[in-house]
């Protein structure tokens, strides 16, 4: 089997990884010819819109995935005349468009912070009363890790929050007091059966995923769920799919939706019976989907610029290394180690001497 | 880092796969151009004796390492020449002959079964006397999986026998009435330090290995860890090495080892903090060793000849298929299924619901 593949950074590299057991291999199409996952497949240079490449992908692949979802909708429109493509377009359209992706989650009954479109600065202007202060205003299309966002806090940065969100169709999203952000990540097969891992805890840094916890049992576990397979269901998905929450004191509210494997579903290779990488191949290629529970306590923190003291971290007993070959560079992910431990009560003390190892790099 | 290796089937595709998290790129160097590790690195198609090849690995590679341990003395000789060569040649030198590596277990009070050397007919007479009936006459060299093996019943088989072996130099192995087979698989990093995994238990059919389940907790654990200890230092071992045993009333017997990861070793993929390919690139490319404790019971099966079932497979909870890409052919392996479970009590019926679907086949 072989499966084509948008985007050969390392979501892909850990797809193709995961793929070799399973007798899968890939094909990935990046427009750049040094991306990391390029030497696990066979790789096709070519932007992400060019035809002859897409056409090339899908010719030689049995279903097209993707690890970057930005990709325009004519390419997809494309795509799908050609070769069968999981997740669905549609899924990837709701999560390009803030906007619409927001109004999806409404649509569901999955609550959100309060949010409002605006198309202009006097549109934004009526927003921010509505939805109040501070508030986050955010560019629809095209944003990831924290970017395209302006934080507004009072009302004379309004202007300035519109010129620097580039004068583009954006969205007005209040600010939420949460005691903690989480994710759900659930797989659906192509004959409809889900699958749920536990939900996980998220701390944020800079803007960017720092760590991810999964927390078997949490109390949220069943609202999570719920949502996901709501969503799941409404898009017909086919394919890993992330739903980002805060944890409030008026319950979970939906942040936005990834249709792909996410950085907070990493800890799933060494700590869940079937990692999501996995289990995202077995859905789009129509394998029997994998089991999701936990295999032991463990926890993910990325790597972020610079890889720090490998052979210090290796020695921290239970860490798993997973370096993307990429070059570091300030503020990149080049990486991420999963510390696992025996019970829950010796994880602590293990992932204090990764954090350590990394603070101090 | 770069590791060269020398073979290119099953045991370096999963070297290699275990190299890309930690950041290691492998080049292989294999007389087939279609290995099945053939993709995962830069692959040299040259025999294993081939000059000009060894050298473009070695010029390649920061460090040797093999799969195949058949590799001629001279080409060793000249590999250590031009590049570190992890495990030392020397353990291969002994490995690849019955007679030398029975020497060295006893040099190092390791027990093994009644022998004796066999150079011509008249010699197997002897050794009939000596070591007695039934036994079995096998090749000094170049014998796996049952390969280069003869049994001898009766003294009316001697004759046949040595012939069938084909007049080579021979040893004559008493036969050893065990209650069961195992193998300990332990690493030594270039520092000196050793870890050892948990005793494995392992069943063989029609002469190859059929099932591997690790016995943590053993009572034959502490005497097969320190016969493995003494022949790691006795060789000044680097990278991992296996000890298959018997276990007999009169305690342990070792049969033979190998200088390399094995196949009763699969299972530390799923079932180990620190799988033994990753092991085993720390220890030749000098990085710590990792945590070899269990994380889960287990237990791994070949997959021989053909591909049974594959998404039935794929359905048992807690089963983890690894193809090795190699075309099916009658008593070839060309995978393995490991098995977990969250306690020991519901292994058994997992590994019934995988062996079903073998024996189906």
């Amino acid at each position: 089997m072989k499966l084509g593949v948008l985007g050969a950074g390392q979501l892909a590299r850990m797809i193709a990884l995961a793929g070799f057991p399973l007798g899968v291999k890939c094909a990935l199409l990046d427009p750049a010819a040094d991306s990391c996952a390029g030497s696990l497949g066979h790789l096709i240079v070519a932007p992400y819109d060019d035809a002859q490449g897409l056409s090339q992908l899908a010719t030689v692949a049995d279903c097209v995935t993707f690890e970057f979802e930005n990709v325009p909708a004519h390419v997809l429109e494309s795509l799908v005349r050609q070769v069968p493509v999981y997740p669905p377009p549609r899924a990837l359209l709701n999560s390009q468009d803030r906007l619409r992706e927001k109004k999806l989650f409404r649509e569901l009954s999955i609550p959100t912070a309060p949010c409002a479109s605006v198309g202009s600065l006097s549109e934004l202007n009526v927003a921010v009363m509505h939805v109040g202060l501070p508030a986050i205003l955010k560019s629809r299309m095209l944003g990831y890790d924290g970017k395209g966002q302006v934080v507004i806090r009072n009302e004379s940065d309004i202007v300035a929050a519109w010129e620097k969100i580039g004068n583009v169709a954006a969205i007005l999203e209040g600010f939420v007091k949460f005691d903690r952000e989480v994710s759900i990540i659930a797989v659906r097969a192509r004959s409809g059966e889900t699958r749920f891992y536990p939900l996980v805890e998220n701390v944020h840094r800079d803007g960017m995923l720092h760590m991810s916890t999964p927390r078997p049992g949490d109390v949220m576990q069943v609202a999570a769920q719920a949502y996901a397979d709501k969503l799941l269901g409404a898009l017909d998905y086919v394919g890993v799919l992330a739903i980002e929450l805060f944890d409030t004191e008026h319950g979970l509210l939906a942040n936005e939706f990834a249709p792909r494997v996410h950085n907070s579903g990493h800890w799933t290779i060494e700590g869940a019976y079937t990692s999501q990488f996995e289990n995202h191949l077995r859905a789009v290629l129509a394998m029997p989907l994998g089991d999701t529970d936990v295999t032991t306590p463990c926890a993910m923190i990325n790597l972020v610029g610079e890889i720090p003291h490998r052979d210090e971290l290796l020695k921290v007993p239970g860490a798993h290394l997973h370096l993307y070959d990429k070059p570091p560079r300030a503020g990149r992910k080049i990486g991420h180690i999963t510390v696992c431990a025996p019970n829950a009560l010796s994880l602590p003390s293990r992932v204090e001497r990764v954090l350590a190892l990394i603070e101090c790099n």
